[in-house]
């Protein structure tokens, strides 16, 4: 079989290049072009020194023709790009999978609030699959447009996904206390971000509200199929890499012991390649997911109340993104969907 | 008048070295012993190069009639070494700051069993304050024996205090999301705190029960004078300093508005010297608070929903540890409170 | 007696927080303006939360009316800014400490050639006194203008002359290998320094030449009295503060054994109060400074054979920038050199 | 053909696990065996949770007779303990990868002096080739064992090669200023490796001798067919993995321009896979190579004097000891040199 014709636009920041160091190694993937307008004529692997003797291409003006010839488009641009180009690729018959949040909210007028600007193409998300897997795997496998989850709600999600389907919880008071990696911010210029700032210090950010809360409620109630009361609250933490979600719900009145809690996790996610349940009592570090598209989760019943911790780690750029993104690939071209993902975590 | 004539029992771990640091700049102490076993014969300086310049003692072997000659004793021991030498110091008329546990929970029998051993001195426990001058400042200065709070404890109670004190949340699910840098786990050798076990990771730790919870819970329970259910879940971050303590409540229905909880928290804490009421809507930042005794704090109704955050940072190694106890002391000497204690934050 | 009125022009980088920090701290100085072009009408301590509770002022739109009623003025500005103001103050009787680069290099030309800029008030620079007590105590307590030096000048200079004073080493071949925290670079917002780039990374920069080589050089050719050929390799280290200077010279034969390379480095710095000789064998860590205006040196022969390695550590922002300039204020007001910066370094 | 059968003896260290990781995805190896006498009968994916889905093996109690059944086996033990087995294996037709010092060095007197233990097979030194291939490849191609070099010799040799095989410098003053993360110093429990300790902060180390300096030496000498008088200082940085040579040298009078320097590297490294020399100007950092058997090295001239800087980049991990091990096995039994080392490295 002749290997997919692939093109990304944007991919001068962390989800670009991660995007590429996985491509790197897929053995399916042709990646045939790269747009960026700031850096058109640099080859990726002089702004992404990592990649030299791995990755020949170069960065090079955006051409809505050369993406036309590609079987597959990955859009790793800021949020408000991939939806104007999006109709004219998906019209000509060119997959897209979207890793901005352009696509993510169904309804637009929430999307419309939280993103502080009008949905060019309301149409297509309609259309739009999320592209979250271990949820969506059929609906990915059809799809023409995939929505690629944000990172935070790919780690919250994957947490509440086993208590919601099976009603466990109450759902007036839901907690996911999250910690990202400062790489979950971008490469932009910012002082914030900066080495000397961000480093040796921990703090929320956005508690008054945040993009990904929209997304997160939205799919813990397709999960729930009600309404949920979800607190959401975002750390900035001194490391680059790797999201932690801390999650917290009340059970039910005499529903389930740990055990019970524990081994329906476990079946919730055996046939699940890239979610890994941590024997009872683990406590997953992010580390033990670096570079890779795994999920790692733990739940615990502290003190045997009634209060449930769910505990689950990601590589915000891997599984929060670019890997999640190619899993989303193979699978809408019906390929292994472990292909190109084998990456074994860097640790230490 | 004469300087207070201080020993140190214990003092090679981050707790010690922190005492000296913030005792050798103090006008009114003059620190006459420092023991330790292990390094007796060893000037302080050796073993923290820091102090090369700033501090000319040496670590001794144990000796009570040593410390008897002191005003006051510090204790930065292990858990359970206190509790054996307490008794004959205060019978001298020696005061007693204790950094560690013992003295800590009124309850013995809780006490033995997170701790896992027997008081020594359970009458002791009764008589001694607990050292949060925001609660206890009368009984502080009236003390003969101090048990200095843990470092998660200050963080969370200093958080919680007003709501509770004003009954103005539900105490039936109160969630404190802790995040601690990697000095509160100590100056051990463990494979588990090591730079490369430890920097860009981020991980929950002690899950299913932590010493400090019960210490957390009977802060709680006085301030708000019945059972509160906390869950209380510590995480490791990847930092020398700091804790950041992010907590979740339920408001009684109706009750008061974000810009009345912001009020209350500043009038609550106004005469504190070191407690900071952050401006409504901050995010405070471990850093800021980097080397001197503050807490600072912020307070959050997010999407205008019942739901309280409340965000408090200290320095785990000060406010949390040795800062407190020089505040206890110059309670309890009847000096200024703040003698000593007017370290700038280091920041970047 | 009166404070020292003092004034600062700039200080929205990280030279003027640490400024303020110090200053803050100061039993002499009052601060009585703080001038900022973008942040005019900010209080400081919006900008840097560390100092929120330890100083009120606020950032104005640059004035010299303002200035010219101050004792003195610190320039905390880029390159280039104070040659442009220097003159009018000077002339009114203000002092000047310039902690930009501006006064360091007596030869014009070879300034100019490495700041790519035409020289201002060329007349200045001759009068200016080069800020390095160590070297130029006597010189400072009566100077009208100030040039405090840069970081890695300081730390290699220190090192380097008790070496050179004494002829000691061959100088057709000195190398400097120096490694500095990121603050080095600035508060600015460059791609380069943000975390994801400069933490768990090590790189050497700037190797065909960097603005410190004539500095450095002219440092050492005065203390030497005739040329020097050096190689200065600065590197990027993954921390906040502090630099290395690992330098390394050809004794000349048969000259002094490290014993006594040892003495003639405690006898040539015994009276300074900002310089640690450490004990012989030792290895300085950049950490034993942070926070204080001192430079700890040791001096080594490895394998007994005729090479030098002399290890300096400083903190980059303090000995290296603020805390000297605050030295050099001491000294030309001829108040306690050591007023104000007796902080002891942060610990872990 | 079949797989190789292999085992390891060791391997709970860090050089271990990244043998593992690279082995989990190697197509052409077959683990069979890894020993450990205090961790037998644990799953390596207990101690080492990144491995968990991909290596189902577990530690088992030391087993000469399992060892023999292998084709090969890697010693990632302590100095001393490989030497003590060898023999056994050698003589059953086992060949053996020593990732300890243990054969390393040829002048036996010389290493009993740095290693402090008598040697116990001094003629299986005499038969071992030295592993770095691109220097050593057809001989490592008939080994039967190999002693895979040390981090920082792997380094500092391939930087100074192209110089000394071609007789471009003065060999009376080599220096070697060399900065490693931290993962080289192990992963046993110690205090100066905590992050509270290691973080933040430089320093050097070992000044006055470290046991890679004989094996430098020996490599330089052999590269340049006589002595050479090197300094070697080697430098904790504040990280986990790479190591940065920065080596400097004086070029023999008027030989050689710069632009003739980069091209000679670069023709010395143009058939190599894991040589990257980069382009003129450049200054590689660790980062780039991270998790990759890559060696990428610069070229400078600063000033354009006579002063060649070399700028030599690693990861200690991976070409600085698991992955040339890999490397040599590729080699030792005619594989693809680059089998299983294709892995990219991880940046941000």
């Amino acid at each position: 079989m002749a290997k997919i014709k692939a093109g990304i636009v944007g991919g001068t920041g962390y989800t670009g290049v991660e995007l590429l160091r996985i491509l790197a190694n897929h053995p399916e993937v042709d990646l045939q072009v790269i747009t960026s307008r700031s850096e058109a004529g640099l080859p990726v692997s002089d702004l992404y020194p990592n990649l030299r003797g791995f990755m020949d291409i170069q960065f090079t003006e955006p051409d809505v023709k050369a993406l036309k010839n590609c079987d597959l488009v990955f859009f790793a641009t800021p949020n408000g790009v991939a939806m104007k180009m999006v109709p004219e690729l998906i019209e000509a018959g060119v997959k897209v999978i979207d890793l901005a949040a352009d696509f993510r909210i169904k309804d637009i007028s929430v999307w419309e609030h939280w993103y502080g600007m009008t949905h060019a193409c309301p149409d297509y998300v309609a259309q739009a699959v999320y592209g979250l897997p271990e949820v969506n795997r059929e609906a990915i496998k059809q799809a023409r447009l995939i929505a690629n989850p944000g990172c935070y709600p790919t780690a919250v999600q994957l947490g509440f996904l086993p208590l919601l389907e099976n009603r466990l919880i109450n759902t007036d008071f839901l907690v996911a206390d999250c910690k990202s990696g400062v790489s979950g911010a971008g490469r932009g210029a910012n002082v914030g971000t900066l080495l000397c700032e961000a480093s040796e210090s921990f703090k929320a950010y956005a508690v008054p509200g945040h993009r990904h809360l929209p997304e997160i409620k939205q799919g813990l109630e397709l999960e729930h199929k009600s309404a949920v009361d979800l607190t959401f609250v975002p750390h900035l933490t001194p490391m680059i890499r790797g999201i932690e979600a801390t999650l917290y719900a009340k059970a039910k009145t005499n529903t389930v012991s740990v055990e019970e809690i524990q081994k329906l996790f476990e079946q919730r996610y055996q046939d699940e390649p890239f979610v890994d349940v941590l024997p009872a009592g683990s406590h997953p570090e992010t580390r033990t997911v670096k570079g890779s598209n795994l999920c790692r989760i733990a739940v615990h019943q502290p003190q045997d109340n009634d209060t449930i911790v769910v505990l689950s780690v990601i590589d915000n750029l891997v599984k929060g993104a670019a890997g999640q993104a190619v899993q989303n690939m193979n699978l809408a071209f019906d390929l292994d969907e472990q292909a190109g993902l084998g990456i074994v975590p860097l640790m230490p």
